[in-house]
């Protein structure tokens, strides 16, 4: 009935160095361009079109969608771009390298702050240079919404109402529907989506730049989903996240 | 009061061949996406910002406004692409030669088409693959809406609701704008605020890829405008788009 697709942004410059990024606003590396490029050409090849995309307000998922609509000759569709597609917000561990905080931290600590569904990382406070507040782009938002920390449920809270209210509605009114964002906002649509539990979301790892499509009948249930591109490139690109916890 | 800045799009790969461009959707030349590049650090180094920006929906345009915002650091602010910041419909003309058109129709001829005010260039037919009614980006105007030629006078007319109706709100509401749109476009806008007789419009060249600030009154009328940049240059940007029409 309808066709979802989500792409998760290219390879960041941080992706690269191994740190937490979160809400830190880290541009794509040379990789990640040519990422989207790629993911903007299987889309076109396989006769792909959209009306409108949903973007966050990160510039590695803005530029991975500009480059992606690009690639397709679709610029000119409109483009709503929302903080509540924004990555998980990764609290005071942002800005810090994973197998460093891994070292100080125990690999075990690391691993629970980045895969339990209800742990959060510890807390920015409110005078830190890296709290949200301090950033335009949040300007509109109240005290409550702004995140000082995330796990993955909280991630799913923010997210949902703009599936709810603007996304879903888009899709049912027969406008075909793209998504650029990040690792853990998608995560937080395909668990609500496929109505996963909370291990089997916290396993999943969306590879990067990979199309992800979604079938979805009148009621939005998912019929099917696949990824668009060659099977090994996306099974080595989602053990490529997987081993990022890792110390060595 | 207000400032409100207005950006023609930087060179495209027609400009360079000196053919009627009009609303086919031509990319930028680099020459383009350099004077592009120019325009964001120039706002930029001059401690510009903005909350939102209208944009055309065509991509030399598109590509020209998230450039500036990508210098700026602003690709996160909303973007709102109208066909009503498109360039003039070149109408049968568009896709041809400037000089080989006046050795077709004489000089003067072409002249007229280029600067009258209210002579439109030869009209398109909706037979045509030019139609812009053959274009999905197009798909919600209805047929008195879509051109099959425009004289200036046209451009004006159909560019002056959507200032109306939501740019000069915005303004008002306290908002900072930017606009990245075409000369003709940008020339309606011009010739509104300014109250400009329709001979002194046509005289007027708006040079590519450099920002026009004008600061507007309660009442969103001008007190002054400027252009951001090396005076020089602003110069010779003005009489090159000046000298298009002439054959040789």
């Amino acid at each position: 009935m309808y066709k979802l697709v989500l792409i998760r942004h290219g390879e960041s410059l941080w992706n690269k160095e191994n740190r937490f990024t979160g809400w830190t606003d880290v541009d794509l590396s040379e990789k990640g361009v040519e990422e989207a490029r790629n993911a903007g050409a299987l889309l076109k090849a396989d006769g792909y079109t959209f009306d409108v995309a949903y973007n966050s307000v990160l510039k590695r998922a803005i530029k991975t969608l500009n480059i992606v609509l690009e690639e397709m000759d679709l610029l000119w569709i409109p483009v709503i771009k929302n903080w509540r597609l924004n990555e998980r917000h990764y609290g005071a561990l942002q800005g810090l390298n994973k197998a460093e905080t891994a070292e100080k931290h125990g690999e075990e600590q690391v691993t629970i702050w980045r895969r339990s569904y209800d742990v959060p990382p510890p807390a920015l406070t409110a005078d830190d240079e890296r709290y949200p507040g301090n950033d335009p782009r949040y300007a509109d938002l109240s005290s409550e919404e702004l995140p000082l920390t995330e796990c993955l449920k909280d991630t799913v809270d923010r997210f949902l109402p703009l599936w709810h209210d603007e996304i879903a509605p888009t899709i049912k009114s027969g406008k075909k529907v793209v998504i650029a964002a990040h690792g853990n906002s998608l995560r937080a649509l395909v668990k609500y989506l496929d109505n996963m539990t909370e291990e089997a979301i916290l396993k999943l790892n969306i590879p990067t730049g990979t199309p992800l499509v979604y079938e979805l009948d009148e009621n939005l249930k998912p019929i099917k989903h696949y990824y668009l591109g060659d099977q090994a490139a996306i099974d080595a690109a989602m053990n490529a996240v997987a081993n990022q916890g890792k110390k060595g």
